[in-house]
């Protein structure tokens, strides 16, 4: 018994580079771009594991010639300039920034995983942040890389801030709702749990497993950092400033999140009819606004999401319910932190600036 | 070296049984009786278990002699009613009443986990519950059993039904300042996560280990059947009716509920003043409502509740913070739901009813 | 910018089946085959779950389109035979022989991955199993499916026996070094460590969370069923019978087994020199053996197995080392149970059926 | 209804003192002496937690007043020697001793948890530790602190050396095997598990959640520190030096160790009749050893160990198979490392110390 196969397709490779590759969305990005078909890794630094290859540094993926062979190195900018075209930063906020400005001026299209480029506003940066925005004068150019929102934008930019893990997990719902005007712009309410490795691989005590395992808290409370990305994009949606609750707690999982997000429809629900209506109603919006999209999952009425459904994937699960007690509009979503909260979401923008089918390499 | 010991102080014991000691609740009672000083364990039943003694079928008890004679036997109630004078029933509801009736009819003091005596109006129960009430004539004979909110009417009740594992984790936090009158009764959000145990010890795939390990998942919404003693005695401290929201998660931990709850200051928060005004007020009707409870532990601005802080123990956690952002209180709350949430608080009603430190068996 | 693509590769794709796809074996198989670009999935039986979609059972996978389109069926051989060049069975022991003699007979290849056809021997299944042998005169005709140890009879098997996931962990360690005569075929010890997706999807008190959660226990010593295909397949390879110990232990991982070997060198390796040069001459056994297979990862000297580094991956990962203290040989192994202890293994083998690339659909 | 109780219980409370108490093993002998019915904690020593109370470092223990009161201050010695009569060592080797040497020439009772007493040769201290022992002198005066073999020693005893957690794992077992002369001296074996809690408090990436979730690996082979108690104990018990295998595993628990140990009966077991016989021999040795142990639970045939039965207990689970198939005798023991394998054996050793019946405070 035999298969014939015709020849392997064959296509240009970008060559691309991983400035920070240690941590957990490094690794996973580094996943994700070893088996994309069309991403040809190059470079790949941090200056911890620097002479090691990416096979020694992580053994899971020494299934793959190109991690046995690609050393990392020190984040040299021009070494890396000069080799890819397409250089993703991995880095903490206000580190980015300084790799991003020459990275741009050579030429190179950067994917920036960190905070640095997702406000356009450098004052709210500072207010959140703590410290002068880096390099004010690019908030500008940069894109917000939620491809579900943003599409044509990404194709053209030359620099794109990958959200956040948490604001993807809200914006996504939110956003069609607030652009549709279903619900109120006011009382919105978001609570999260996320996984552990939403921390980072720090070495910290209030990260080690026995710190973790069997517990359950709430932290970042009231004023988390990625509210402020969350809330200028929500903003955006409605067309007018929002200000909005965001709790988010730590759980003792690897990955996923999985936020509830609590809503009052537009106008009173209990006179507007039965709840039934209003339903029917959110479910048209989202298949309007997601029902081509490949990676947001729409659970009609089927089930509630589960984080186990979508860690290792690009896959955002939602599902929505109107209580017909409160009449609120309850929204619930499901991803994986380290894919579509990162890594995954910057791959995907990758492939659509590059103009190549958006899923590839994340299926 | 050595240490002289008076002889051990003596005291009547108090002669207990437990029906339906082969759950999760029923084991954590059979832990907290056994050590008891003034209970005296005289019989348990579980019809699987009958005839094994306590140790064979819950090793980790075999230390106490207790355990190792003491064995399970059918439910027979002329024989329970013959021995203890307290009756603790650990059933699932519907079937616990058809226990409680004889057994008070038998002089027994009945103090019942399960959430037949929990409601006060029968249509209520049939509304969440799906069936009839089975003894809906002894309503109004049967205590609530949070002692921190009727230690009084506890020591003198002969049927006590014990507070729900969720209602404990929202009530201790949120009943306070209604009956201050800081609160809105208006728009109130409790957003749980509850550890696999409170699923009770079922043979059912959702909560295999696979299932649940790496998952994060809500369930029960939007009308899940605590809502309906949740909102019976918020609006007892209301002084009218109240409608919450209520949205518990499934993570994964075996013991602990996580609660935040969402709440709207009485007065608008933002026209009030400071949020630091209303948060000393709340601080303030905090230390008056449980400055001196023994289980309640008060984290008056240092640090968050903690699952892993509380589980194994009576003690509820409790933090809150205004948002000055939203002029929103959020009140967070742990407990073991075990414990707190069942067993411990059944044992911390039995302390009561006895006229005993309420403490005792529970430090 | 653009990347410019040409045209797919095209092939043959192979119709495959699955008969019992709702365990967890049968999950991770559809997985590998939903993903597999030359095998196309035509049919998938579950007696529970069928009329549903595969996307339905299985929410994870509804990124894929055949996910959404394939129903699961009743097992109807006729039309399995119909419809598939090659049928997988992930079915209990003592069921699948009944599928696979009319399947065979009907002209299919069948891919087993219960223990039915693994030993040869119908006397040591009635022995080990519990019951006579369902099909004994198909015993000959099966292929023990362990590529790196019967690559070529694979290729023109007709039935293939999937390995078990424990002797998957312990045949990759020792059968070279007994065919080498590096170590003596006596007082061989494996202690091996299981998550608990190994206990299959079934509702049993036994594999809840709260029970395997914080638990660490042996079961099923000493004599565990898969201690007849380990013993079956080492006596082949020392040309003598051998006779093993096995203790298996569930652990609180979804997915794993790590195994630690315990060997003697065949001649007193006190007396044969210093240990350097046995772990020489195990390295050189190892590297001749595995050296070149996509599927054994070889550790020499930098580190130890851990199973995070292979879950999800049909990689086993392998370490060894010498103590000079006992002169004994140590041997570690690390594997996903699901993937190279069962479903992966099944697809390597199917690929060395159709003559495609071992790796096709795996890396 | 109410209860008569007649005065506590008088009795002279022991003031004792921890140094170093902010590790998990100083963390649950906090736990342990906090409860103690006639310890008296007075200080508690920490360089890192010095000026804040128990409460505040350890919320969990803040229902107990006396973790309201106590703070804990820098480890000086003429404080603590003024204060306390015996004092708990609770701080990595090499460390304790320097304590040791003042307390004991001030005249208290020390109980070290740490491994610099448990040797009585400093050159194998060196050996296994790296360093010179700190305090040779003392080495004669400790007293191995393990109840069940050394309980008239320890009675009398100034310094005590608490057991390692593996060792205790391993002794329980394997000692009265080979004081009875039933096991072969020769080929030992200790496969052991234990729980990250293990690997104490400290800020390393290898313990973060992420990396032990899903994670099953060995570590510390061939020569792991402990052997050098474990083989000095043996030796004693088998009156001939005895050199073993042992091989750690580090797995997602937070507490527990479960060790298998494989024995070689004395004479041939094939030859000395049927297994039942030799298991026989081995129970009735078990009973005569352990049967009045407070904290040995042996299984006579009743299953097998389980960490979650022992864990937060100081009870040690014992069991035992001999397999027909190797004649090969396997003893399993399960204990909670940070209570029987640490603090819970200090306090029962503090308790024999003292005169007071063992179980003091640890039922």
């Amino acid at each position: 018994m035999s298969v014939s196969i015709s020849p392997a397709a064959t296509a240009d490779r970008v060559p691309v580079a991983i400035i920070g590759a240690s941590g957990y969305s490094g690794e996973e990005l580094l996943r994700l771009l070893l088996q994309h078909p069309f991403a040809e890794l190059v470079a790949v630094t941090s200056r911890q594991q620097a002479g090691q290859t990416v096979a020694e540094v992580f053994p899971r993926f020494a299934s793959r010639a190109r991690a046995r062979e690609l050393r990392f190195t020190e984040p040299d900018v021009d070494f890396l300039a000069a080799r890819a075209r397409v250089v993703f930063l991995a880095l903490p906020h206000g580190v980015a920034a300084a790799y991003a400005v020459p990275l741009l001026r050579a030429g190179c299209r950067v994917i920036d995983l960190s905070a640095d480029f997702r406000l356009r506003d450098a004052g709210v940066y500072r207010d959140f942040y703590g410290h002068d925005h880096p390099a004010p004068e690019l908030l500008d150019r940069a894109v917000y890389g939620l491809p579900e929102l943003y599409r044509e934008a990404i194709r053209g930019a030359s620099l794109i801030a990958a959200p956040g893990c948490y604001p993807t997990s809200i914006l996504v719902p939110v956003v069609p709702l607030l652009r549709a005007g279903l619900v109120s712009a006011e009382g919105i309410i978001a609570d999260s749990l996320s996984g552990v490795s939403g921390a980072g691989r720090k070495a910290e005590v209030d990260y080690l497993f026995v710190e973790c395992h069997e517990s359950l808290r709430p932290y970042g409370v009231p004023k988390h950092r990625h509210l402020s990305e969350i809330e200028q994009e929500l903003s955006r949606a409605a067309g007018r400033p929002v200000v909005i609750q965001f709790t988010p707690h730590l759980v003792p999982v690897n990955r996923g999140i999985l936020t509830t997000v609590y809503l009052t429809p537009a106008t009173d629900a209990r006179g507007a009819g039965p709840a039934a209506a209003l339903a029917a109603r959110v479910t048209e919006c989202y298949r309007a606004a997601y029902g081509r999209e490949p990676f947001v999952r729409l659970l009609a009425g089927r089930g509630l999401p589960d984080t186990k459904n979508v860690t290792g994937t690009n896959v955002l699960e939602l599902a929505w319910r109107v209580d017909p007690r409160t009449g609120r509009l309850l929204v619930f979503s499901a991803e994986d932190n380290l894919v579509k909260g990162a890594s995954g979401q910057a791959v995907q923008a990758f492939n659509l600036l590059c103009g190549l089918p958006e899923t590839t390499g994340l299926l």
